[in-house]
């Protein structure tokens, strides 16, 4: 297979931007990597073509499959995925399951996503729920905390789970050696957390990972662990904060600024300085998250992707499939269950 | 009551500066306020008075009561409120309870002040768990989030009293009309959650109080409620998690600095104005938070406070007493009693 193009189907209505966006970025990913990639968009083809012939791209490696329906951003999961069998979303998880693509990129309605992907492509042996992990800046480097809202009310075994996940990713995609695996709770000691945490810590402790113990709110951004661990409740909240943070200083900074001439002259000069050195909170650049523990590869973006974010996901699906992130999974949990 | 001076009892022992900051921030409050505040130390006595002379300050409104022993941020609370009756934390809550105060600031251990309140005092009528609520800087105001510690793994009637205390609260020590209450979820929808925020959502939609349903992480900073009630699980992850949002900037900023003179430069043309924007994020300027649900008032502070954050503490506590916060949480749940 390494050697082999691989194929990624991309969900080219799927996202607030969508065809435009997912054209564009498409077109960036086949012609940057014309040796190693297929990418195919699926969607309204009429539509796409024209989106492709504005481009003015001719690209041998990159091809358009017709899908009528578009599964949107307000549409309930799984009642989509019982109405919608011609969504864009739902062909192109087929071509991944009958093995005419390798991987699915999306940016449209994440929970969707989770749900056609698990239903379609199955789960991982071992796994008993999908998740979805976020990268956050850091420090140091790079944090992914794990789950950010696949499950809510987790149980014990499904935070070890996650952890070899979120292991295995950082791992292989992000070129870290052994990652430390932190469990986000109330305390650094053992004794601080609560019941899901307690039973969580045990598990982890005899995973064979390297686990580092309890971390705190705190040290998300500080990177004190490379992979953080909690319920996708408190990981829905708490990366919805973070993505929060830019914008509430845009916020001051404008507000500062309205004050007076001085003030908006002091601003202009501060600006782009901020600008600069907050830009790895832009999540974008990462490439979209995994929706890991499926019998594939999808990989989810934000709504408002750009090109440049969409040729990202594409190139991280890629990168996904040829490292071979789901049998290095399956390998871990096989020794738990010896 | 109105017109009588509040005895505000200050544990001159807990916290990283103590006493010094504390004898600092006493005599500051007792001075500015000698008309309507007598302010305790609580602690040993010996070196109260050798910072009292230091400061030179002769207060008939500042008092010393010796307590030999100290709560150290080590200590477990439920052994300390065992091992340690003579502690400042200990004896100032005795002045309390025997009348001889009217309200305990600590910036101690906070577990352990959360502990000896609520056994000391005891709670309001109605109340089944004490809880500490922290306020956030928000794009409009400010934001209570609550509970931030005091209880993980809430029921869903823990949640409502969570709501009725903050909303009163804001409404009478931020001077907030009819506060806005969300509960903190991980989408906008009454289906978006997990199963302790959908049982909390009945009881708030049947509360009373001005709940205006689910809210996300990001509006948290964004002030879409003045309170924002949640388990103190997910509670403390966020306030730990925002606290250290201020610390990974200016490690930025300083990495950034690092680059070249043309960006150190850039930096210190900018980090004035960042500073004066993000002082907001100040939380010790808030004078603590509130232990809300005890039979009294205590209030709590960073184990970092400043002489300065020491009198707002001071200040909030007084505010607290005159205003009655306590039995106009009791009046609210009386309602829902009947």
């Amino acid at each position: 297979m390494q050697s082999e193009k691989i194929r990624v189907a991309v969900d080219a209505m799927g996202g607030d931007n969508a065809p435009d966006s997912q054209v564009r970025g498409a077109v960036l990913a086949a012609e940057e990597r014309p040796g190693s990639l297929e990418v195919i968009l699926v969607g309204r083809k009429a539509l796409i073509e024209k989106h492709l012939a504005k481009s003015g791209a001719e690209l041998s490696n990159l091809s358009v499959v017709n899908a009528d329906d578009v599964v949107t951003m307000e549409d309930t999961p799984s009642e989509a995925f019982k109405t919608k069998p011609e969504s864009s979303l739902n062909i192109a998880l087929n071509l991944q399951k009958d093995k005419k693509a390798d991987a699915l990129i999306s940016a449209g309605n994440t929970g969707a996503v989770l749900t056609f992907s698990t239903l379609k492509l199955g789960r991982i042996e071992g796994i008993s729920r999908p998740t979805i992990g976020s990268i956050f800046p850091s420090w140091k480097d790079i944090t992914m905390v794990i789950d950010v809202g696949a499950t809510v009310d987790c149980r014990p075994n499904n935070l070890l789970e996650y952890a070899v996940m979120g292991s295995v990713y950082m791992n292989y995609i992000h070129n870290i050696d052994n990652p430390r695996i932190g469990l986000l709770s109330i305390g650094e000691e053992k004794s601080k957390g609560n019941e899901l945490t307690f039973e969580a810590y045990k598990l982890l402790e005899n995973s064979g990972l390297n686990f580092i113990g309890n971390v705190e709110g705190r040290d998300i951004l500080k990177g004190t662990a490379n992979v953080v661990v909690c319920d996708g409740f408190v990981g829905n909240v708490v990366l919805k904060l973070a993505e929060s943070v830019l914008d509430l200083l845009k916020n001051k900074f404008r507000q500062f600024s309205e004050k007076s001439l001085w003030h908006k002259f002091r601003v202009a000069l501060a600006y782009p300085t901020l600008k600069k050195i907050v830009q790895d909170f832009n999540y974008e650049e990462f490439g979209g998250v995994p929706l890991l523990g499926v019998n594939g590869v999808s990989i989810i973006g934000h709504g408002k992707s750009t090109p440049l974010a969409i040729k990202n996901m594409i190139f991280k699906a890629e990168e996904t499939v040829r490292k071979q992130v789901n049998s290095k999974i399956k390998k871990i949990l096989e020794t738990y269950n010896k």
